[in-house]
């Protein structure tokens, strides 16, 4: 963390400075606002997180629920959602309350007796080296709470409104404010009140029943569901050795799903029921919780599952439904701008099981946050919004994709032991534990790779730094800060503060990254030059950050270029951590974790939501330029 | 962390229940409490955090100055004081704050000017292995801020009564709440009143001018000091290549000692400024901040420092000072029990270059804080008490030992290569970076161990675990838990809640630790059945872990015996955290770090404030008995 820049202050660095001029919160929602967020879940709490972090900006978020969420359902969190906690700065908070998912047991019928399970596999839940946080499990709830605390804490000190239903919103794009949207009071004293918020850009975040959603004509689509599961919390006593493993168990009187929670007592169990008939409705089947703890107890046995506490439970289907755009442009409309955006559940469902959902929703917005924040900061130019529905709503059918085959062969029998026809059929256990295993990149939140566009560069030089894959996220490693010897993951570099990161990997000398540093520094054409604005801090749009290939004690640190040390604040301090080395203390370094070219370097180009936008050769200082150019403003 | 064992409970699992039957806070202190602890200074806090934790102690915490502190003037934090950080929960929000300090390095007057100063050596700060945390720099405020979130979070809902200065004590041993303390309103609205409070035990942790020490009649005696040296805290630019190291300065014009600081941009310059004559104290120097920033600029010349903002600074005088006694039992009082007790500089006083003041402070506190909870809920008998000062006072002698030696040698000149008589006296360059290195042990804390008493059992056993030395702290080493093969630290089991730990490791079968675990649950003598009330939980007063050599994935873990899998709370739920097995996967496992022996194997047993007091054979079921019996209380 770095603070103090402006001046010594004391108390919680956490705190940022209030935003000047920031209005007095009121009970009522403001009049007039850049952003309106609708809904107060992942999604639009991420949103929220993000754009307080901006002083110039006004945002206001409101919930149809009567105050914050106390007991969610979700609950996964993926290793790729941890880096982006990482940016929000709670990952620490999220690492010490939640369960770590540490491996994968699976079971199955037994081959003598295939009313009893036994365990034929264990793998470990995420391969090696493919992120820096581990697959963990934690309360909705907590990482709620984790967000309204960054928002309280930024500069925009955002606070939701709660007892808030979204009416309606009609769009009038000639205005300065286009889109007025209508709310209802729903608590007791106010029930029934009508406000009114006109706001630059509104933000669907409310749910697989979004209202806006249906305010712009969109629907979700896909499967009609025909596998009834239920899902119940317990506090319960049993001998099943794995009940703090996450555990996929096929047995012969169904399928269920173990997942340790946090604490060390509560555990998750998905129990599968009932196949639905075609459109019946789970609902209709008046499942009680009797049944489903009678049901787990008997694809359990021969273990024993003593239920001694429930504090939530929900019977639901399997379904997996998207929206084919994520705004309120309809796909001919050319030249017009979007206005209205929905983003998490409001766009797409899944199957719980994959534990997508929560972390699918939350990318949503880390991806729409910074480009609402660019175009209304006059950074970037508006038709960047288009960008926000064609990456998520084509990420977002894969992984539909994925999941419908995942859960389908998760609700599928078991093939057992059995000489009948029946034993014969269903899914291999093994194939089961293959797929299971090959789909881990994707079930960690690392499947997301998009496409090109003016903001993902061509991949001509990925050779260059073949473990950075244009289009995927920046995939961080270890390395050894150069002021200070501090061993440090360099991707922690990129915090959710809108700006855009240039990693400089040196070549076989240091030419290279000081004539791009020249380039950037006093270049005619340079995107640090033509982009920030003048009286900010010289990294306040382009952070710059340079991997040298030397050992951290090599360095002659006063003789590097300007703009690696750069002087920032009121007081024209040097800012020391701009520069970094190998870690050559702890196994292969960052050179060749991610395949960088030793002798040419590397320029890697990082958005500011942490996916790689661009890699090019140090000297491509034109193509550089060129890249920002089709989407930034001069300021 | 381990939540919801008494069912569900939705939000931060660091609030804790409250305690039964607490009295609402009131603006006055409370006429009557268990333990009166005078001084909101980091042993103060670190008591106050201790004894918060338990719901049937009443604690009251004063302080003379009006509020939380702002700014302080401790910073380091020593490996040791992380650990203990961590027993209390917030080991982590350290960590992400503060300044690390990785490497140091050495400066001294140049070869062929001697007039300009070059750098001559580099070490780790903190040798391989020697904690699982580094060494780091943060305000004392911010610990305290930490401390106080512990206290309002604890069962006690602890908050300090601010603006109290403390007038006298009488002790009446004859009543059941013997001291009786006058403390006096120091705020504008009260000025003047006293209030009287009656206590059990009182603290005094009021600094090195303690109220409390003059009260029982005991001082501070030590070295006169005669040099003096100016500290300051800046917001500087500097081209010292340096200034994010700690890096010791010797030139021909004085010494200087850098600190980074947390936040990335200010640092702490230790300066010498003048030899005091006889008795002359520093004060009557007149010593200015200007002379202050020259001296420094002359040291760090041939570089420039250009000082920006001083949120603090000061000047002082070297000086080693220690009381003989910490309580108010004279040495030869025989049978009467300590009522009254000092911690922290109220006993000893360092040099602040050393790094040592705060930190041993909170271990003065660590160490009594268990023992008033296990005299006030009638684990113990008073007599433990005694081993307070016994214990505390010889280690601070020895680091008041360690401390002068450190700090001449730190004022001295520095030898240089000129060829007159002055340049051939003074520290050789290289002498004062190898007795740094040798004592990197004491500076991180480890330097601590304490003599064979009622607590501290004698090292005959020492043999089966070489590597956890009988009293010294126990050194965590890495381990899988069995039970989802989550990647931890040993010592972290260690919280600060008052139990004991007894750390068993299996021998080359599992019979030994069997053998134990019966006698544990069903011997006669077993401390688990003497000591543990009825009605608590059976790991309430001893916390049993095992550490198995076998890999995790080959453990059956409901084949154990039950006290390593207990049943627990209202619901009666299994506590799977109790058993460990080696971590294979990243170097020597935990058996080779800390030698033990793979044949016999060995049960160590660790205090509440996480020192080793005794290693046992696993089969030494009377031994360990009868040393719980000499000081612990049946209930």
């Amino acid at each position: 963390m770095q603070f103090h820049l402006n001046g010594f202050r004391p108390g919680d660095p956490h705190l940022a400075d209030a935003a000047p001029g920031l209005p007095a919160r009121t009970d009522g929602v403001p009049p007039e606002v850049d952003v309106l967020i609708v809904g107060c879940g992942p999604a639009g709490l991420t949103l929220a997180a993000q754009l307080a972090a901006f002083p110039d900006i006004r945002t206001c978020i409101v919930e149809q629920k009567d105050g914050p969420l106390q007991l969610g359902q979700a609950d996964g969190i993926a290793c790729r959602t941890m880096e982006m906690f990482a940016a929000f700065g709670f990952a620490e908070r999220v690492l010490k309350e939640a369960c770590w998912i540490n491996e994968v047991t699976f079971w199955k019928p037994g081959e003598t007796d295939a009313g009893e399970i036994v365990r034929h596999g264990r793998v470990q839940d995420t391969e090696d080296g493919l992120s820096e946080f581990p697959h963990v499990v934690l309360n909705q709830a907590r990482v709620h709470d984790f967000y309204l605390d960054v928002m309280r804490n930024a500069p925009g000190r955002l606070e939701p409104h709660y007892a808030r239903r979204f009416v309606d919103a009609t769009v009038d794009d000639a205005a300065d404010h286009p889109v007025t949207v209508r709310l209802e009071r729903t608590d007791a004293a106010h029930a029934g009140q009508v406000e009114t918020v006109r706001a630059r850009y509104v933000v669907g975040c409310d749910g697989a029943r979004s209202a806006v959603r249906k305010s712009i004509g969109r629907q979700l689509v896909g499967d009609s569901a025909n596998h009834a599961w239920g899902v119940m919390d317990v506090l319960a006593v049993t001998d099943f050795p794995d009940i703090r493993y996450k555990a996929a168990v096929q047995s012969a009187a169904g399928n269920l799903l173990v997942i340790p929670r946090e604490g060390g007592y509560l555990v998750r169990l998905y129990v599968e029921m009932d196949k639905l008939g075609e459109e019946e409705r789970v609902a209709n089947r008046g499942i009680t919780l009797e049944q489903l703890v009678a049901t787990a107890q008997r694809i359990l046995h021969p273990y024993t599952l003593e239920v001694r506490e429930v504090p939530w439970w929900s019977v639901y289907e399997i379904g997996q439904r998207i929206c084919d755009k994520y705004d309120d442009v309809p796909a001919a409309a050319g030249g017009r701008l979007p206005r209205v955006f929905i983003a998490g559940d409001a766009c797409h469902t899944h199957s719980p099981k994959a534990g997508q959902g929560m972390n699918f929703s939350m990318q949503d917005a880390f991806n729409l946050g910074w480009k609402l924040a660019a175009v209304l900061r006059r950074q970037a130019v508006p038709e960047l919004l288009h960008t926000y529905s064609e990456e998520r709503q084509v990420v977002a059918q894969e992984l539909i994709d994925f999941d419908r085959e995942w859960a389908k062969m998760f609700s599928d029998r078991a093939r057992y032991g059995g000489d009948d026809a029946e034993a014969a059929q269903g899914v291999d256990p093994r194939a089961f534990q293959q797929y299971f295993e090959r789909h881990g990149r994707f079930t960690a939140g690392m499947g997301t790779h998009y496409r090109p566009s003016i903001i993902r560069g061509e991949d001509t030089h990925q050779h260059l730094a073949t473990g950075f894959v244009v289009g995927t996220r920046f995939h961080s490693a270890p390395v050894v800060r150069a002021c200070d010897a501090k061993p440090v993951q360099l991707g922690h570099a990129g915090q959710a503060d809108g700006r855009w990161r240039l990693y400089a990997f040196a070549g076989a000398d240091d030419a290279g990254l000081r004539a791009l540093c020249e380039f950037l520094a006093q270049g005619p054409e340079s995107p640090v030059r033509r982009y920030t604005p003048a009286g900010q801090d010289i990294d306040a749009v382009f952070d710059l950050r340079a991997v040298l290939q030397q050992r951290h004690a090599d360095v002659d640190l006063l003789a590097l270029p300007g703009l690696l040390l750069p002087r920032k604040g009121v007081h024209g301090l040097r800012d020391y951590e701009k520069v970094f080395c190998p870690d050559l203390k702890n196994g292969p370094d960052i050179f060749a974790l991610r395949g960088i070219d030793r002798a040419r370097g590397a320029l890697v180009v990082v958005r500011p939501d942490q996916y790689i936008a661009h890699v090019l050769p140090l000297a491509a200082h034109q193509a550089l330029a060129e890249f920002f150019s089709t989407f930034m403003r001069a300021s």
